[in-house]
């Protein structure tokens, strides 16, 4: 099933453009022999890149070992990304390069018992004390302990969020670099720790709880970028709002969250790796008599690795373009804060691509039966340790109401304030973009097309914001509590924004294919592009049915069309996963054929080699192993 | 939230029948210290009930803890079944009552390297010596060796599948009794036993690999129900045709694959109990600067969580259908092998129920956020040890199939052979049932109505049999090859299997509501099989659609009954929980309720209770802590 594309080798396309940085990386890890050894390679992944580093690193990373990954994340994106997007400039300095040299390591201490996605009601309390010039950090009450902290049983410095308080009045939650431990691990007083244990999966992070009970930090230990505090105790900042800071703050989460969805991506680009080369050895059943087939040949086998294969590499095409964005802004010294349309981005793919993760994680397993379920082959380890990338740093559910809230803050910009006004535009918009898109207007030939598809998702997306606008102001309008409200749109909410991250998935998708050099990628990889947009479509045909956009013939097109580019996209497979480069290394599964010593049994050779030990054809076998030979 | 209907106690029924048994067992694992340690519950797992006992005493075990319940599947269901069902009835005297008073421990080796789901093709051989009146047990290659065997480092006898080779021919798989180690644990000789390591879970079962070299077995281990081989080495059958033969032999797996239904089913119980208890503890977020609300009061919260709890439901009352069916038989003593309805059953219900605890276990995970992750909230542990389900004893697509070869086969026998006549009639029913049935001809009001919904999935079950066997004709009529014919229906066969199933779910769960003693449990049983039914028919509404079954209006009604029956039933979801009565010793999650040593920091109290250490209040909480009381 293999075809001839297996004897070109691909190019760096798909790999993108810090590919040779990545293979320096993966030659570094290959010969390094921290690597054999899981949990033993946070040494060498701090001294690599750290912060300055491009995300193409975290996914080098994340590839070899995903606690790496997110201990890698959890100091430089979140202990490192606190300074540089909190702090001033000295705090850069006096933070930043030692953190580089490893000279100490950091945590950041933001979510609570009692406060996770909520924030902005953490209970954690700074008191400034004029007197010594320091801060003091306490834990008022079990719900306000920091918990799950990533570095908790090692770290040296902490960046912890508290509401800071002046006089008797919470000026909102504030950021801190308080000392946890010193060189030698000793905690400093009024500091103490807990070690979570076992957890389901990420066992080389240690989560821990924070407890404080008068922890002091110096008064420059306010990272002061938006707030600061003099040493006579009073308080100055360049954002009055409390709620306008408070968001400020929380955009030092985009590149963490950019960071998870690339982490999710490089865990999808190993599990199908693993996932698809046994397909094309593994064979079971076959017609008639005859040889039996390897299982890629099934219908369904197809159908359940090749969209995930389509959307994985949508993924990576999106997050290269949102790592482009969030490099611009960068390089023109742009604050994250005045960039809510790429918090918007980055918190969208990550709970998109997170999501898509587990789900292609457990297909991957349930599609290598009981040798998925061995711990030798990876996809259990994978996916315990990215299961708690859907609920940690932005709980997914939360994500998409956000995503939600930037799609209907730039829609109500449009709309301006008049609700009769409001109303009126929304159904004209509505009428116009119905006749303007709608398949009984364009022909049903464009239903199968890249466009067509783009079309379809922009449709849908523009649909249903436009329809929660109008749910929405007439509920408050109505007088119903906004809380409420909103609560009774969530179903509502989660629909649009996945719709919302798809349609920018596929954009990304068809700009990738454009830009395409070599002609031979460019059309397989606009293969899977289809597959993308159809599988999405297909998925959600019931809306488009519903809505009178796709007719019961349409849909039935959509259908055909997803099982024959499943059959398609399946020949290129093979070419698509060595368009990875991930090193045999970082995937050491047997049944994808790298060999474990601690393994032998489980060893299935390489798709295309010869001399398998695994038998093809049956009576063949039987042929070679005289059935009296052992009587 | 949680209604009045805590304060009345619930009665046995969810519990079922054997509820008086499930309560002793339950007693006596809360009394045992073994079960305060994970694995070291084996022991007394064994002392129990035991094979006669019923499908009820496994779902207490797999409460306690999943190993225990799989190690006594594979030794009661599997081993056990194999003598039960394939043996003699001295095979039954000589195994069965020393295998309950466990003086010896059993093993089921079926599965090979190279074949899993194609058992009939297995390549592990068993020759007869005729002078010393043994069967000679041999592994020709590395795919002959038997994988995966629950209990292969401890067991001291294997029911071993292997081709019986009499001549030179191969009588097709029939089953030995093979001694594997003695008393002391010594492996015979011919006998070598791998240990495959560590798996995603179930480390409390040792799987392992068997490799003969020539083991030995005295001729009348031979399981002879269906076949023997008599002193002289001259085979006889009571089956002639080896196909029929092997599927006599299949049907020995009927029970353990019920008994797997029933352990996903515990799952779901365990893991919804924790999820449920939780959220209606656990505040986040709220209204404006009021107090925070429970995460149950959440829209998407409610959707994610009642669904689930309704499919535990209906699940629960369709195991208890099929028990039921399988007890008559066995009262009867009717063969399995004649009954394929009742093999059908249990493969789609395995199938079914299996997947369901699977995405409810995810679910519940992430529903509890951080606390889901952490292994001492349990559900981490429960995805784990469940996950092997959807592809062991039968990978549920394989399962799947089956069901709609069972479907199609007792179609085919009304049509009869005759090609024209078989589409003409194909033609007539399609027309006549769309007139009956369809929402055009019946009114919109039954959409809402559980006969409504029930006749919805029986047209839906209907219709796609009728076009399934209509695409086979044609098919193999236009000369289509039958296994590439099949092969390019997979897609079409899953959706319809998944369909019978949830139509005798709906079914059984409809006739368990009219039984109901109780009027209160029965109001709420009633709630939750409208919303079992609801969203089922809401998730495939695309195909009701794309059939002209429902108009737009019929499934934006569903939407809105799915949404408000979500928020009526979550009203009892805290009595549906304590109704499975499952033992505090065996949820021992502390979010939900049950203090831990090891994490005392994870604790909430139950729902209902006071003083908890939770902040309901932020701002209570704040005034209860004065601000300055730590300068």
């Amino acid at each position: 099933m293999a075809s001839d594309d297996q004897k070109v080798k691909p190019s760096r396309y798909i790999d993108g453009e810090f590919w040779e940085l990545k293979d320096r990386l993966r030659k570094e890890i290959e010969d390094n022999d921290l690597f054999v050894q899981r949990y033993d390679s946070i040494q060498l992944a701090n001294k690599k890149g750290f912060i300055s580093s491009s995300l193409a690193i975290g996914e080098v990373f994340s590839c070899v070992d995903m606690s790496v990954g997110v201990k890698m994340g959890v100091m430089a994106w979140l202990f490192g990304g606190a300074v540089m997007n909190l702090g001033s400039e000295q705090h850069v300095v006096k933070w930043f390069q030692p953190l580089k040299d490893l000279e100490f390591t950091g945590m950041f201490a933001m979510s609570e018992k009692g406060h996770g996605s909520n924030v902005r009601n953490i209970l954690t309390e700074a008191h400034y004390d004029r007197n010594t010039q320091e801060f003091i950090i306490t834990t008022p009450c079990e719900d306000a302990q920091k918990f799950y902290i990533g570095n908790a049983l090692q770290g040296n410095y902490a960046a912890v969020f508290a509401q800071l308080i002046i006089g008797q009045e919470s000026k909102g939650p504030h950021c801190f670099i308080v000392p946890i431990r010193d060189a030698e691990g000793n905690l400093y007083p009024g500091v103490s720790v807990t070690d979570m244990g076992l957890k389901e999966g990420l066992n080389g992070v240690d989560n821990g709880i924070l407890h404080f009970t008068g922890a002091r930090t110096p008064r420059e230990n306010l990272l002061n970028r938006f707030a600061d505090v003099s040493a006579e105790g009073e308080y100055t900042t360049s954002i009055p709002s409390h709620n306008a800071r408070f968001n400020a703050m929380l955009a030092a989460l985009v590149a963490t969250r950019l960071a998870l969805s690339n982490q999710a991506t490089a865990s999808m680009k190993v599990a199908l790796e693993i996932a698809i080369r046994y397909a094309f050895k593994r064979v079971q059943f076959g017609p008639g008599d005859g040889p039996e087939v390897p299982i890629m040949h099934y219908q369904t086998h197809q159908l359940r690795l090749m969209p995930n294969l389509a959307t994985c590499l949508a993924v990576t095409f999106a997050n290269r373009y949102a790592s482009d964005m969030l490099d611009d802004d960068f390089f023109h010294k742009r604050d994250l804060v005045d960039n809510r349309s790429i918090q918007a981005l980055a918190s969208g793919l990550k709970a998109y691509a997170t999501w898509e993760n587990l789900q292609c994680l457990q297909t991957c397993r349930e599609c290598c039966g009981g040798m998925g379920y061995m711990s030798e082959n990876r996809l259990a380890g994978l996916k315990q340790d990215c299961d708690v990338f859907v609920t940690f740093e932005g709980d997914n559910t939360v994500l998409y109401q956000q995503v939600v809230k930037e799609l209907l803050a730039v829609f109500g910009q449009k709309l301006g304030d008049n609700r009769v006004l409001q109303t009126l535009s929304l159904l004209q918009q509505e009428t116009a973009e119905y006749i303007r898109t709608s398949m009984f207007a364009v022909g049903t030939e464009s239903v199968l097309s890249a466009s067509g598809m783009m079309k379809a998702l922009s449709f849908r997306e523009g649909r249903m914001l436009r329809k929660l606008a109008g749910r929405m102001i007439k509920k408050v309008g109505d007088g119903e509590d906004a809380f409420q409200a909103w609560n009774s749109c969530l179903h509502h909410t989660q629909a649009l924004a996945k719709c919302h991250i798809q349609r920018v998935c596929l954009e990304q998708f068809v700009a990738a294919v454009d830009r395409c050099p070599s002609q031979q990628e460019k059309d397989i990889l606009d293969k899977f592009c289809q597959l993308y947009g159809t599988h999405a479509l297909y998925t959600d045909r019931a809306w488009y049915l519903e809505h009178g956009y796709y007719t019961p013939a349409n849909t039935n097109e959509l259908r055909q069309q997803l099982l024959s580019l499943c059959a398609e996209t399946c020949q290129h497979a093979l070419f698509i996963v060595e368009a990875f480069y991930t090193p045999r290394i970082s995937v050491h599964a047997p049944i994808a054929g790298v060999p474990s010593t601690k393994a032998p049994w489980a060893y299935y050779p390489e798709p295309g080699t010869e001399n398998t030990p695994m038998a093809i054809d049956v009576d063949a076998i039987r042929r070679t192993t005289p059935l009296q030979s052992k009587l």
